[in-house]
């Protein structure tokens, strides 16, 4: 498919457009939301929840940016590290909190394959079964 | 393999139950540690990185251990996220905040997917090629 | 390691090739083929697993090769997303079936690891323990 | 988290509650619902979204709940492969209709990875680079 | 779906069941060949290709047993980690070579999400664009 | 983040530059240190635990290598599979070699699906259950 942009969208896709624009003070959006425009619903749909999901709330923006990189640095999704890399840049993540958080991804990469080849039993405290 | 309890451990492996005992204030280490003591070197090594990577940093122990979650649910990997999930609430985790986290795997997930199903190219702003 | 082109393979690689031509009605094999054929025995077997599959049988070939993309998406592997949407194209899916499709996979990205993050035991009705 | 009945649920919970077993003409929610319960607004934005994305559209409601169990097998989620499989069946997928589904995922899952280890160039045609 | 015994078997099930069982020296299958009994056509492929591809080769059979292993851990499939370590063992693989084997297993999902994260481009001596 | 070379590295990321030339034999490192290097704390250890778990023991080098190239095929890491496949290429292994690998790598993730999406509960003398 090809990304919709500004100009050419219907009604219903640059009321969206004009919406993530104004919440995130830009003057165009990026790329996602032009390929997501193909499915105008999709569009409405994802930017609603991701709008919802974002914003401050028991966690603070800063921190749900990290644990948006770190999922995308483990699912290895070239794009969405790109953009959440530099959201979380935005949002006051230096370079030292990266390399730490990219640590922590990597040894729970390794350590959850750990648990799993080794066949470990959840601990009785941790809500496993008791002997 | 079978759990390696204290009582029947070598002095090398005990070196390292001590230790992560008196690190974490708790009397007995659990099962991850008892299973990786079938391999003492990896047992050691393990220990060592992830005490290093999980001390506080530029980012505080709390949000390491909520990573750490967020990589293992993502994964799927019952052990880790049973572990981690108690080691976070203990950090000072709500059930708000472990709401909030859950959204932002589930949101990273399901977007890092249509990231890749649209074959999305990243922008320029991120990082992309320049047109 | 190198494609091989039809002119360079051997009988054995080029039987397969032919074989691939004449069911899908096109004039050359794409890359996949190509690569594979440095592993003879394995471009055969392969070839032979995904004619047997794919052909028409409970579900119809376009559930098929929508499957295929579904699977491709979340696993983000670049080339089987291009190759299988065009497939799925091919037999019949349009700009809207592939964009529900993609939601339908994101979504079940997200509540998989809510499923997962939550630590949800599986119901009585589904087969899980009664209590 | 402990899941969230019916009895015990505020009127926001029992709200979507009402709306699940009213759509899908049962007499109580899995526990999906109920877990998800200890995040209200994370439990009525994912309702929302799946009642949505699972209507009826350019695909049919069985397509949908097949790409969902074909997606929850490839990532392994025990969940929402029972819970899925269950609803797949209710929308008439039978037993041979899930053996070639499954037979696609195990296949898509193989050559997924033979294109990513033969490091496989997308073709001209599927959109790669041209020579 | 349930498991098909080899006393419920259809003959061309049977005739499978049997190759399996001589070929293994045992004197029953496992349950993985028993589920995918439900779907004939799709268990005597899936023998005939596990067959030739664990077969002495370039590769003898205890490295090809442990490449099964340590994708299976880094998959998280619990069945295919017990029954393809049970094999493995039997093969000739000790407590010490397991935990090797894991060891790299874990070290390989840290490092790939650390390239991952840091968007490293591949070296131009490892195939990557030259400068 | 940018790659850091080390004309340009302190004292202490060039001790690290340095073991792995010495260790490997070569005039300069490849670019997954030079990344790595923004964090020189996560360079170390990595790099500390990569030479001790890749090091001769109950596994050869050769087997290691080829270990680490079916993890990063299965998880499509591009940068891994560029990397380790050209050492273990140095180490030793041929075209058939690779060939075999991903054909076992490429069946492990199609059986693995099969036996999660089948819900194949674990055979008694694999560990599971007795009736």
């Amino acid at each position: 498919m090809q990304p919709i942009d500004y100009a050419d969208a219907s009604p219903e896709v640059r009321a969206v457009y004009d919406d993530i624009m104004a919440s995130r003070g830009v003057t165009d959006v990026n790329n996602f939301w032009k390929y997501l425009a193909n499915d105008p619903k999709g569009l409405r749909r994802t930017w609603t929840s991701v709008k919802e999901i974002m914003a401050p709330g028991a966690l603070d923006p800063l921190v749900k940016e990290m644990l948006y990189v770190a999922v995308s640095a483990s699912n290895g999704c070239d794009y969405c590290i790109a953009s959440h890399t530099a959201a979380a840049r935005k949002a006051g993540m230096s370079d030292a909190m990266l390399g730490e958080l990219l640590a922590v991804v990597g040894m729970a990469n390794e350590t959850n394959r750990l648990a799993q080849g080794y066949r470990i039993p959840v601990d009785a405290q941790f809500g496993g079964p008791k002997d």
